[in-house]
């Protein structure tokens, strides 16, 4: 499958637009673990993935990280371009968490067709509600869940997306997700494997009580 | 100065969807502590403000706030219809903090318009973009600053926002602002009393080092 396939709203453009944005497009093949943005001014251009998994989050200035949402097959990933959009002044950061292919679009030419074209900006205006609403959900759980409920759901949530109850990760990797410390995550991890609920092994956690997990998850 | 005034990009609209946007308006005045929204189905509608001021806020289940963002004159409310988003399934409050006057702009009204208007729908994505933007700022202080930094910055903007240095509000306001409990603020404003920051009285707090906040604030 090709670029207009996965390219929303494609039928929607002129013959012109579609021409224009797709001899502009990049495809790319991104490794696992590689960092694709963003120096704050640089302006990547639209991600339109076709395979694989991207990581969307924030660093602080320590050098703390939190995952703000993932994106798969199919999505748009609009702050990549955030250049595009008047009065947005963060940066977010994005990495490869598996291999990954996509297209990048141009940030100027994705900004002019949203200009001409009503379907391109409406979609534009779904995807980032989407996006806000992500993030609105990030919030109430930094809020008001607490940590072992965010990491019993984080735990959940990796093993559907992996199809395993075995998960490759490390403690570290955890932290950067939900914005902790690794120690933080070690000791709750201890505290789940005391209750029988995980089991941990270097790199890696096997579930062997989903049931457990998904009581504290709440 | 009438609606057409206060309404982005009118000029760009036809002469049937000024007729249609202005006639559908309603102008309402709301008392100072009204909450606005929402029970969550319910779609107030845009609100458009001719004066006062708003305050968007989230509430968790067990009756924590914390405020998102401020709303004053010419400021659209996007998400008092969030019903017109698609994928949006978050739930902000809306209070008047100062009395106000605002029109409603009915959801369907205004989601016709932007699916037949491109300057409207360019306008609703830049709206969108700055609220994505303040509430990527919030996660960040949420996360990543302490919250005698939070608390200062939160004095300095208030005193501004009011004008004065002394500021009439209860912890308990300014606990529901800042997402922690009354105690908390209290404590951490009696510290800024002993360090001769602010000077406290019932309902009133008193700025009295500026320089000494900003310092905290960072």
């Amino acid at each position: 499958m090709d670029f207009s396939t996965y390219f929303p709203v494609w039928n929607k453009l002129t013959p012109v637009q579609q021409n224009t944005i797709s001899t502009s497009a990049v495809f790319r093949t991104i490794a696992q673990g590689t960092v694709i943005t963003g120096d704050g001014t640089d302006c990547t251009g639209l991600l339109l993935l076709k395979s694989g998994q991207l990581r969307a989050y924030i660093l602080s200035e320590e050098g703390r990280e939190i995952t703000i949402y993932r994106l798969f097959e199919w999505d748009i990933c609009l702050f990549s371009a955030s250049c595009i959009l008047k009065s947005s002044q963060f940066e977010i950061m994005i990495e490869a968490e598996k291999d990954t292919e996509l297209w990048v679009i141009p940030a100027e030419i994705y900004k002019a067709l949203m200009e001409e074209s009503l379907p391109v900006s409406n979609y534009t205006n779904e995807i980032m509600a989407a996006r806000f609403s992500e993030v609105m959900w990030l919030i109430e759980q930094i809020l008001w869940k607490s940590l072992d409920r965010r990491l019993a759901a984080f735990l959940l949530d990796e093993a559907v997306l992996e199809e395993s109850s075995t998960l490759k990760i490390t403690h570290e990797m955890i932290a950067n997700h939900l914005g902790t410390a690794r120690e933080v995550i070690t000791r709750m991890l201890r505290y789940f494997q005391n209750e029988g609920i995980v089991k941990l092994r270097r790199g890696e956690i096997e579930i062997i009580n989903t049931a457990g997990l998904r009581t504290i998850s709440g």
